[in-house]
């Protein structure tokens, strides 16, 4: 793993007369990747202020080390940039009004607002225009498989939804409010959901633990009229067959003639199998903990998992994912680190794809791919071809508010795949360039405008 | 009723040739307040734009005829003021960290916001530190009392609720956010604040209609562990004993003197009431449409006011208002438009005070009291002496939270009270200033730093 932003320390460091460069050679002899060094005599010493990029928190800890037996070095103080910079959160809930006087007041506040509630009450529709509903999700979360972290509860799961809030106003301009909340059982969180209904245009579910999350999510689908959306599931299948639809089509293989191993069936993994199966991708074969998943299976089930082995691994393949592999076209890992091995890659088939999506730390390392892989993609950054929510999520809500869509529909997931994918212009599509950045700004746009139009589709054919 | 800015309408007259003046002498001769008048030629004809405040939506439309019948006048196009500032809402959630590259991502996002969660989730008290939940206040509401428009549900709710959270940041630099539920009963409206409440450091309970508002924040006080207050209770109960501490000290009565009678036996009213006999005033009586409340009452009862009942009324009046008020030094109307007759104020004590604070249209019209009143409030901003919540809730959450305060205690209130009054100095107080302005500085430091002593003193004592 390369060092990252995500694990970066800045360093004051205090010297007799040990110049910052021998100081930053030292954590770069440890791996470490200083940057941005600013030097100021203080008295008889001069402090250094590094910022470091690190790998992981041990490797933060060895870069200290490194700076601290420096010769002529007194003292390293080190901040986690990461902390530093979470301290208080990372939103805001502004006023778009000025309130300056008592003109003001009677205007936004009473007696003024009273007039609008009033016409709301007369009208409902009305909500849509005069409050910030039409704008407003819900990221809603109980905290049960907060990243890889699992059921660590709401509370510890605000920092991850305070990031997607602010990543909503950032990417799509969407006033997105983080929900954490205390509803382990999917009746609590039903019923929240349903509560919360009238003060958001939409709800982005957000790493609820498989399989609750399944029927939490039909549930609400069926009991809503505002679109509800879980990222972890479907945010993640459309991002991957975007990226499968550009790497199928760097290595010159059809979507129907690919066979498709996956390894994960939670979340991430049901909804990816399906939509891949949706559009007609050959065959797809999951597999867990317990192996591949068949028919015959009855280990390690549930309903979800179920329906799955009806639809999928058409062949009736048995065994473990290593099995599963052999003369593979695609293997897509949403699981945990360093699962899988480079020996059994080795036996997919020719100009095989990898999506080793496990994050931070993928089922394979893209350094350690045997050469009959032509494409590796991650959830990283900082290799090449991310596959990450981000190119999904902001966009196809941006859609689904501006079309005021009652419900999330799978041509809407195929259509804003597709966008995606369509924003790789033919000539920039490489082994090494599948996906957009999510810095692309015609991103959000592909993706919102495909389901849009997929909105305005399916409700003049409803 | 004076003309207000929260019914201001914009108009565009375009006239031949008439000028600005004579338009707006027609719009004062019906009552209008022009302003911030603009003209503009355009072609053969002049367009002036005018800003005109009325006194209600019938006044509106009075003022555009006026406009329309002025001579050389062809057209008039009116623009309701309040309706248009509120296209879209009046909040924003904005990212307080700037998302321009890979590198923010990393930070704000994965994978360093996987550190920040498992931080909390290994030591849950730093979600106070890490998060903005330590700033953040839900204004939670059903929609079932807003305002004096009823139960509109909380869709109709959210225009208030939005306000409501654009002063709590104007005012006290707090970030709270509209939580409009459909949550009809008790058990649900305690079953999603519990919900929610990982979410949040404070909930301001909001236009719960009564008696549902007083079980609901019972629970909810005794079942979670964030402060929760119900702010057409408490802060209109702590901006009522302000005023009554600035007015009985105008009139050189003390509080231990005082007979109180007011109307109106909802949230208001009930903790009003309480409130002042917690600080000592002599005699609480309460009245409501069944007359006055009485020990042996039997109509129009719950068990708030069976409550109330036995420790108010020490003479044991019966009877209606105006038997109530005979004699009475102070009348406090929390209740609806014009019940109080001029008359029966007359037969109030000398030097009698009147707190109307029916909003928009008081019991009684300042205009309209005999002279045996010497201080006369509402809860109007065009009157003098206004007593409006405004005045409370933003320092009071600012005191909750600084303190990291788990509930809300009567010594905050009356000690936020104290403060509050004590903003106006001696020298300034008169019948026509017993209040300080919501906008004055002063007001949310005084607020807040009361609730802090009272919550530290608590913390010390308990």
């Amino acid at each position: 793993m390369r060092p990252s932003a995500g694990y970066a320390l800045v360093l004051r460091v205090t010297t007799d007369d040990t110049s910052a460069r021998v100081v930053a050679r030292a954590i770069e002899a440890v791996g470490g990747v200083p940057d941005g060094v600013v030097s100021e005599p203080d008295g008889s010493t001069t402090v250094h202020v590094l910022e470091v990029k690190a790998r992981d928190e041990q490797h933060q800890r060895a870069i200290v080390e490194a700076a601290q037996t420096v010769a002529g070095v007194r003292s390293v103080e080190a901040t986690d940039e990461v902390f530093a910079l979470h301290e208080g959160g990372k939103l805001g809930v502004e006023p778009t009004l000025e309130v300056d006087d008592d003109d003001d007041l009677a205007q936004a506040y009473t007696p003024g607002v009273g007039r609008v509630s009033r016409a709301i009450a007369d009208d409902p529709e009305q909500v849509w225009d005069l409050t910030g509903r039409a704008n407003a999700v819900a990221v809603l979360t109980n905290g049960t498989a907060v990243l890889g972290l699992g059921d660590i509860g709401p509370a510890a799961a605000l920092p991850v939804m305070e990031g997607k809030a602010m990543l909503f106003k950032s990417f799509a301009g969407i006033d997105a409010y983080p929900v954490c909340v205390d509803a382990p059982s999917v009746d609590e969180l039903v019923a929240v959901a349903r509560a919360i209904e009238p003060t958001f245009g939409g709800i982005n579910l957000e790493d609820v633990a498989a399989p609750m999350c399944f029927e939490a999510e039909r549930r609400m689908r069926s009991e809503l009229s505002i679109p509800v959306f879980h990222d972890d599931q479907h945010g993640t299948a459309v991002v991957t067959l975007a990226a499968l639809i550009n790497a199928a089509r760097v290595v010159g293989k059809r979507l129907e003639d690919l066979r498709v191993v996956f390894l994960g069936l939670g979340a991430a993994g049901v909804a990816i199998a399906r939509l891949l199966l949706d559009v007609g991708v050959g065959d797809v074969v999951g597999c867990d903990r317990a192996g591949i998943l068949h028919r015959g299976r009855s280990e390690h089930m549930n309903d979800e998992k179920r329906a799955l082995a009806e639809i999928t691994n058409r062949e009736g393949l048995t065994g473990d994912v290593h099995d599963a592999l052999r003369g593979a076209d695609v293997f897509v890992g949403v699981s945990g680190p360093g699962l899988i091995e480079p020996e059994w890659v080795a036996e997919m088939a020719s100009d095989a794809i990898v999506f080793a999506m496990a994050n931070p730390v993928p089922e394979i390392q893209p350094e350690a791919v045997p050469p009959n892989v032509r494409i590796v993609a991650t959830g990283r950054s900082d290799y090449p071809n991310q596959i990450n929510n981000v190119l999904v999520f902001p966009g196809f809500f941006r859609g689904l508010l501006d079309a005021r869509a009652r419900d999330v529909t799978d041509a809407m997931k195929v259509a804003a795949a597709r966008a995606l994918a369509a924003v790789v212009p033919p000539d920039e599509l490489s082994p090494v360039s599948i996906m957009p950045s999510p810095f692309d700004a015609r991103v959000v746009e592909a993706v919102a405008g495909a389901v849009r139009r997929a909105a305005a589709a399916s409700r003049e054919a409803g």
